[in-house]
């Protein structure tokens, strides 16, 4: 049994590549309409939210811009204005039909913003909202849990990052789609996989960390694990699993550590896994090298690449183990109750 | 029986007149300090991020300016500047003694930003390094669940509001106390609370939501039963949780709702509550008047306070629940495994 999750997660290598080749050159732009502007505002919702909090910690540990994830509310229900001048407003969502994501956008321009937008909505009202519009190219979506449509966001993120002069290298970029398409191969071939699903099976709830540039990618797998597999599983920063919810870890709330195979937040990583362990719970590793590997009770291989380019692959392991324990729990993961593929709040 | 934490709780309505008479005097030296900036940022971990949540949408929604909460790893991991220049940076800390925090506000004021504390640590490491400190009149807390300590950030981040130049009335504040004590003594004598945690007791998880200015209560309430009673609470904004995570509610994960009696967020919280009960799940509502009483399945009383001030006394109610909810399941709401009350994370 195939589903439309694992094909279009299938897809990612091509969505990456026809993305990075359409917005590599807009780095120009974007450094244009930047050169306004000190900080950078995300306006987005979900999964697209989850890709800014890439954005976010990009822009600040590699461009030196304070990031800002938006209240939307501010905009769309207390329609109060406040003084952006200065600022780059990024807004993000994957139809572009989302009315309180292009509400925010408008409203973030009428209070004096430069607006850019991420959309796989070309010619959606996003894209027309936004002066600088990065287009992402992956294709239709079909099912409800974001695939390919989330890694080209991020892809269209580092694509800003340069664009805003972060201080990494473009070539790594370019690398990416080869190493997704290994890292598929390679997940599907880990006897971890089998391992971890079968262990989550029988678990009511989980708790995701990452950290820095990694903490989206841990927001986005509980995410998935949510809307997917309706387990209770908590995004959380590393810090902020220690300042309380720590105390839900034990043997029946495994925790799911996801982290670049190199950079400043895998030490933290490894001692969470074994601080995880130490109270009793089981550790599975996303990534994090041979060292985070050796301190979970089983870990799935993350992407060979540097810190800053690695979110961009290491949430595929987590995808094809949610698309894995969807099935092994009876759900279809591509229809899960209660959602639509456009969502519309205000 | 009874405990620290109950004991603690009913304190608050003293140790809010106090904090409220030592720190409105202050409002000038914020204006002053904040003259030279236009937007804040907040510097927090656990409870005091949920009480920086709340200072946000205030500051956004009342004071006209942006709020951003702060990724300290930028400053402790990453250790990268950032143009920090025009920023009022405001940490808080109820011990002051959280290095993290320390070092995160010396950052920010090496990157250009003034400085404000929040902290009932008088003399602490976090007062002496900020230009302004507003130190909260909470008296000792000895359970590791933050309330006085809570609830007197939340007066002092409203004294801020003030400072900020916020189109509210300082006398709402004033009557903050008195209101407390009264909604103290409602929510232990309303039929819904024994009810609510009878119910509780049975599940292993349950959503709390909120929206705008009453966002951050959500958080807390769930920071407190994750904390306290080990459920798997996640806190959503409206907004977010139907972007996923709706999919989770069920009859067997209720949804805990809260909002101020009054405000442009009411409305929406109704209709959540109608949209949750409408997937089977239980709704319980704290505060928002009639209106989201009679959508829920139970509710508690919130404070009679408008919008801007209502999470000062709306989190009571689920300070009690908890305190409840915790003995109810043989949990000591004093000691909750994993925790101490002086969090040390880098």
């Amino acid at each position: 049994m195939t589903s439309l999750m694992r094909a279009e997660l299938g897809q990612q290598p091509d969505a990456l590549r026809r993305t990075i080749d359409a917005l590599l050159p807009r780095t120009a732009d974007i450094a244009k309409l930047a050169a306004e502007t000190r900080q950078v505002l995300f306006i987005a919702r979900g999964s697209s939210d989850n890709a800014a909090a890439y954005g976010r910690y990009l822009v600040e540990s590699r461009a030196g811009r304070l990031g800002t994830p938006a209240a939307p509310s501010i905009a769309t229900t207390y329609r109060r204005k406040i003084d952006l001048s200065g600022v780059l407003a990024v807004a993000i969502s994957q139809s572009g039909k989302t009315e309180e994501i292009v509400e925010t956008l408008d409203w973030a321009a009428g209070c004096g913003a430069r607006t850019v937008s991420v959309t796989n909505g070309a010619g959606s009202p996003l894209a027309e909202a936004a002066e600088v519009a990065l287009i992402t190219q992956a294709g239709e979506e079909k099912a409800v849990p974001a695939t390919k449509t989330y890694t080209t966001q991020l892809a269209a993120l580092s694509v800003l990052g340069l664009g805003l002069g972060a201080d990494v290298a473009e070539d790594d970029l370019r690398r990416l789609p080869d190493e997704v398409a290994g890292l598929i191969e390679a997940t599907e071939a880990s006897p971890a996989l089998p391992r971890i699903v079968e262990e989550l099976a029988g678990v009511t709830g989980a708790v995701v960390s990452g950290r820095g540039i990694a903490f989206g990618t841990a927001l986005e797998l509980a995410l998935k694990i949510k809307e997917a597999c309706y387990l209770h599983a908590m995004g959380l920063s590393y810090a902020d699993l220690l300042h309380g919810p720590i105390a839900v870890v034990d043997a029946k709330t495994p925790a799911l550590l996801v982290a670049a195979d190199s950079g400043p937040t895998l030490p933290g990583t490894i001692a969470l896994a074994e601080r995880a362990r130490s109270a009793g719970a089981p550790a599975y590793g996303v990534g994090g090298g041979d060292g985070l590997a050796a301190a979970c009770s089983a870990a799935l291989p993350g992407p060979g690449l540097p810190e800053w380019v690695a979110p961009l692959g290491l949430i595929v392991p987590g995808q094809i183990l949610v698309e894995n324990l969807a099935r092994r729990l009876g759900i279809d993961p591509d229809v899960p109750r209660g959602l639509n593929k456009v969502t519309q709040t205000t």
